[in-house]
């Protein structure tokens, strides 16, 4: 039975959406007969190549079911018991896997304060020592998001120099790409230039948020220094069975082009967004629009009014600062009446002066 | 693009078999518009009536991704960091979960071999003491898999002693319900009864094996006594963020009676091909068809030869014993030309005696 | 045989005297004929007597082999799987135990810079949200050193409003007390003054750097809401089997005054330290001491060329900083050398302005 | 202040004993002036040569606190994050250290059943299977314990015929020598010529149970397969401050014959016990004497009154079977007397019958 109103959208998550026909169709291709269990089905060999297409020859990718077993799942397989992880202190597996990194796998994090969500090799550099010093744990790997949870974009060479960095360290870099095709699309790249080709080890891709039922790949793109994927998603509880479910809907995202398309309209939306609400006195926005994310301060009162007719999310309880993402079925239109929304609620406000 | 020939079909397992065709268009019924992430959705709440009507009014379904999942995340909600599981040695927690329970939940198995894969009070208390030894992982509780991973199925009677004698001695009860439709097609009885109404705590309802896409339940039959779901779902890794697509599957599954026409299919396809061998000299079924399985003893070589015309495994690689599954999908032409294809074989073997 | 020259004494650790004589000639006592293993000892029994006059009539000592595991044992009884502990960023817990608060007990440390070592209600504020939060490990204890990793020491009444409002929020408050004799010494306050009686729930008692061969106690202050160390210690691999040796131990140093002559003694030795080099030009103490620690900064080189004298640590490799720690068996004529001896490499700086 | 009556002495546990006299002389030759903490100190060095001349030229002995820790810090030393371990069902790292090898390390245990405590490869090919097949943890080492937990001792070709196996198959050998010293004195072998001319690849010393206050070694004997134990050890939470405490005292025990003579007098107790027993109707010894231990089955309330004269165990609550453990302080005097007990309470059966 349908229990809601499909006319309805917010702009609290780009979780929120649902998922796109496309892939939705693309499931039934999938359905029928038997097909081996636990990833050595038809569709999860055949989107190898797709996955191939887009990070290079060597690419493997190795289906999960979130973003926090991708990340978890990955980060085991570049370190060992005693290693950590550098990332900045806004990244997800900081803030908002509920300690999963640390719980599951034991990993600890080093963290470093960021003025824009994303790391820099001299930012790096405040956690990246002592690699033979029991007693702290070893540093191995540095974790970076692309898109960052600030709605920021790494550039290709940003990425490089980092890569570079690291390595040089001797450690290695992975990417949590919740929002890896936001970044393409922003970056106008193919997805290979600002990973694989800049130096990254091994990434976490986002299927859900670029509009999957669920589904997630952790893309080893460096297989001589990334090993045991197979054990290391079985023992983290991230092994599906019906795995082709999952493969087939990577396949309907990535084989053409709906993956670029669903992302770049996201980011198109946002930057819509962005430019409607620079016109309303009163708001600012605070970040620099580089995905599918606006960050905005208006006055509290106003983003609450607003959340009783849209769904979103205060950001930062303690300055007000909101957050309203865009998805892949963000109309102009859902744009247009947020905006004036905005504008409406802000109205208000103007007797008080 | 569709990989595989959906008219094939073997008797591997039923994780082989795809996801019915009604679950995979009520997918769509969930799909369009936003809906709150993880958890919060209409689906995951109208669902839970349907949970209830199934396993009484105080029952309360938390969605996981795989049965791994549900059954690490039950299991932490009755255990402290120093408790233990008793468990059959035979038990899918112990066998089949690459060590999760340990290694992502630092749970100590007591196991206790049985002669057909249930447990007993008797067989319990091989394992139920020492409850205040620190020098020993406190047995804090039982967990029974029904139908069980040899194909068998615990009466009512059998659960109520067990929970009785669990209870008694302070301790839970989990049952891995990976096949719980199945036991309810064999006990023709409603759920409940040989759940809640048996004494038992929580249970992880498998909603892949009954013909879901992804996605099971740990269902919490004793609120009282098991706590912590939300938390212990997300650090363990199984929280979905489009929830809706799981809860709109188990509506599907038990709103009506699928759930059980797809159990009691697949419980009669296995009866029908016990029946079939069981007229093949040479050909020993070994245990109880008491679900969806058969398992049986042939020459190995012509389990060997068999294999290249239907996948199946070797159960115990050693005896050579051999496991069949039945699923929703099974058709009876389907049995009845593996059961002819078992006879052929055999016929083969006749000139050598 | 002896291996080493036992008048050579240097300020780098604490950690680096030996035991006090009088605690060695304690383990002869204790020794001979049979006593109960794992704490059932008599001597494990007696002293928690003494515990009792120093931290009130509730108060129950759990003995463990070292600060790493009293911090990890102790906090892993105020926790839940899903727990976090607010701590400062400087704690010993986040900075010198190798991650085993996350890698043995799975806790999510919640960190706040602060300017001398020590938390505040208003810091604790940075990380005290979130509590029905499933995506957030919840915040249940603070976690505070005393005397701090920065040679600073909190007040009585800072302790009280750090617990007052811990506990106003729901929360428990752990003190890492490896230097908590020093405290006392500072303080002119019996122990329980600002533990107990400031609303402290547990505690580490750090007996090694205070003077015994190896041994701390996790002291349960609150035990209404603090439980279960009798299992959390032994499967935290921290229970001796011949505990009596630990118990004896601690009623050497906390029976009659030893353990305040000696922290009183090494926090005398740091001012007359402190008093020496302030009269030395470039020579600059950094930090307020109020323990056994003096941190300074002085060129680099002079530095170097003074750890060819005498062993002490860089504090902070970046600034030069350096730390100077004192313990119970430094000598005023150890001071007045090193003194002495910073003063002679400084003099031969002079030239270079 | 002596708390406990130094003549008294039983047979519930080695661990029961306090130090031999020679060990607790050693620690002032220790004490004294400044020494590196955490094992940089001129002790642990100098004790290498020690552990050389009994292990090999390779060995390296690296000290922990207590026998779990030992064994668990090994164990990770040999194993990835879904490693398992193949070990008896009598092994204390299964039935005796509360799931520290699960909790700390996640390590999954694939235990045998076995009649004697003791595994051979017929008994090791019953877990050892599986190697690539994710849903199972990959046994990567194969752990016995030397003399085993049933008081029995592995010959040197048994040992030699475990190492040979498990090394065929990929394995390496984990030895738990809690009683180490036992078994040298029971084969009159050389330490090296049962553990690494053997092939074994590491082992846990038990230095408790042989005379130390407290103190074990894990022992690396084939340093190109086991590493990190420096890491391993301190996240794992056994490292010693002040580690010239333990070094000493493994010199006073190894450097000399100590640790053979204590051993080697324990042992020879445990034989006069058995005698004397033997010539008692009524009373049976159940296992071979081939270390210190008897171990016994008589009327459980012989048993029951002998406890109020003399501390020792039931081993098995429902068979009855008692353990006599034998120490490097037990007498002849307290051999005879306790045999002289055990023939008196027997006597007072005799009308029963």
């Amino acid at each position: 039975m349908r229990h809601h109103d499909p006319s309805v959208r917010g702009f609290a998550s780009d979780n929120y959406a649902g998922a796109h026909p496309e892939v939705l169709a693309a499931l039934t291709l999938a359905n029928g007969g038997h097909q081996v269990a636990y990833g050595e089905d038809d569709y999860t060999a055949a989107v190898q190549q797709v996955f191939r297409r887009h990070f290079g020859p060597r690419a493997e990718a190795f289906f999960v079911f979130n973003g926090t077993g991708a990340n978890v799942v990955g980060l085991q397989a570049v370190t060992d018991r005693f290693g950590a992880v550098i990332a900045a202190e806004s990244a997800h597996i900081n803030v908002d896997e509920c300690g999963a990194p640390e719980k599951v796998a034991g990993l600890k994090l080093l963290t470093v304060p960021t003025p824009d969500g994303k790391l820099t090799p001299e930012l790096i550099d405040r956690q990246a020592w002592g690699w033979d010093d029991e007693h702290r744990a070893r540093p191995q790997v540095v974790s970076i998001t692309q898109t960052t949870e600030l709605g920021t974009c790494y550039t290709v060479e940003e990425v490089r120099a980092i890569c570079d960095h690291a390595h040089e360290l001797g450690m290695l870099v992975h990417l949590d790409g919740a929002r890896l095709a936001n970044a393409a699309a922003t970056l106008d790249a193919p997805l290979r230039a600002f990973t694989t080709d800049a130096g990254v080890d091994l990434l976490s891709f986002g299927g859900t948020k670029n509009g999957l039922l669920f589904g997630e790949a952790v893309v080893v793109l460096n297989p001589d220094r990334v090993r045991n994927l197979l054990y290391l998603r079985k023992l983290s509880m991230q092994l599906a069975s019906k795995m082709r479910f999952v493969a087939v809907q990577f396949e309907a995202l990535l084989a053409g082009d709906l993956w670029l398309r669903s992302a770049g309209h996201a980011n198109a939306m946002a930057r819509r967004l962005e430019a409607a609400v620079r016109t309303v006195d009163g708001v600012t926005v605070v970040r620099p629009v580089q995905s599918n994310a606006v960050f905005a301060l208006l006055p509290r009162q106003v983003s609450e009014r607003l959340q009783k007719r849209y769904r979103f999310y205060f950001w930062d309880e303690h300055t007000g600062e909101v957050r309203w993402m865009c998805s892949f079925d963000t109309t102009e239109e859902d744009i247009d009446g947020f905006a004036a929304a905005i504008a409406e609620e802000m109205a208000k406000e103007q007797p008080r002066q």
